[in-house]
């Protein structure tokens, strides 16, 4: 049973559904360590299909889908790498691009004996912390695009007006969030399933609401079970420096959270 | 003007509502240095009274009285510290408790320059991250009492079924937005206006969703304009330790955020 379920899990960033741990054993996937943030390898990654293993809905809603709420500039980003990214050309034959989109949902796959504290009902009912506002534009709009090659993604982030610290500019709490799950989606990218073990950030500059950032987020090094990112947070112009970071990621089995018990 | 603005200045983690920022002069108040989180020191928060500076309603809510969505162990953490606060005998007589609970609000004030990018109309919904869903129980229930004495306070944090980051556990940019909120209520608390400049978290244990936990913050020292406060975050009965971090915070000067030009 943990097998076939670890076979359906999701990602925890919402980012990605996969239907395979490619390069973990049943062993691994049902190991008792402790974690939190589980990530599928590139490879993984596959379309919703008509045997999806999605459990709401047999399509799931991307929502890093363009909407109404984009400002032209979080638009114009986006189109530059769409335009990066794997096309299918007239005669049906796939473009090969350096990048590539990642597809985002509001939540991963149900759980088995996770949110122990909530009633099945409010369960039932949980959401991705970033994708839990259905008023589109208000909180995080984002896009991951993922470079294999150079093993490193950008986020075109665009931040709503509920996510106020100082007045008028986004909080360090919801910078730290988009950080989290901008590197997470990269570590998990490339190490398989992890939790987030550390994550240190320098604020260099307040970050009006409103304003479309990119998350740079490239790989540091892997040391046995420890992948280091680095990250920063600019204009999309680059110009300017909003936010520098480093997270580290630990690799884990994903036994415990789908019912392995100490 | 912008010294009237400076004057009515809210908290930037909507804890506070202050009609004045002692200790700090009009120049200081104008000047032009960027900066996220303001902060006032605790002689300065007043209860709302008839003169409220308070601009969008008379009473605004706190947020951090009980409400139905708190679990039995919430509600006893929080009887437990409301003991511990002054209270009125029955003569009238203030009773000094060493604790005292700081209010809640879901935003600050309206602010002159900030939200550049956005409409005006999107300016007036802005509201505090972790304050944004109406929903009760949905995400950030969370109460602060500081102890001034101590130089530390104590956050009572029940995680909502809208933090989700891993399946069934709460997100780590969730977590990273409460230890902000409560590192920098205390900075701001012991130091005036500040901002944060840097979070170093460590996740040392996954934390369920619709957990109820106490988020320890303490002053480690205060070096000229830097403020660090030590963190940790442990189940209620402080046996499990979930999370710890650092935080460091910078004073500053409030004009920039309400008008002043560089």
């Amino acid at each position: 049973m943990l097998r076939h379920i670890a076979r359906r899990l999701g990602s925890l960033h919402g980012q990605q559904i996969f239907n395979g741990l490619k390069g973990i054993s049943p062993d691994q996937l049902l190991s008792k360590e402790i974690h939190r943030h589980l990530q599928s390898s590139l490879e993984t990654i596959s379309p919703i299909s008509t045997t999806s293993l999605w459990p709401f809905s047999s399509q799931p809603r991307d929502f890093s889908q363009p909407n109404s709420s984009w400002s032209p500039e979080m638009r114009k980003v986006y189109d530059d790498y769409i335009g990066l990214c794997d096309t299918d050309s007239e005669n049906g034959e796939k473009q090969k691009g350096p990048w590539r989109k990642l597809p985002s949902y509001n939540r991963s796959i149900k759980y088995a004996t996770a949110g122990i504290h909530l009633s099945k009902l409010i369960q039932a009912k949980a959401r991705l912390f970033t994708r839990n506002v259905k008023d589109q534009g208000a909180t995080f709009e984002y896009v991951v695009f993922v470079n294999k090659e150079e093993k490193r993604c950008v986020c075109v982030f665009q931040a709503g007006h509920l996510l106020e610290g100082a007045p008028g500019h986004v909080h360090g709490g919801a910078i730290a969030t988009i950080i989290d799950t901008v590197t997470g989606t990269l570590a998990g990218f490339l190490s398989g399933p992890i939790m987030t073990a550390n994550l240190n950030i320098d604020y260099r500059s307040p970050m009006p609401l409103g304003s479309v950032v990119l998350i740079h987020s490239a790989l540091d090094r892997i040391e046995r079970k420890k992948t280091y990112i680095t990250c920063k947070v600019t204009s999309t112009d680059e110009s300017k420096l909003y936010t520098e970071a480093t997270a580290l990621f630990v690799s884990i089995g994903v036994g415990h959270l789908f019912g392995s018990r100490n």
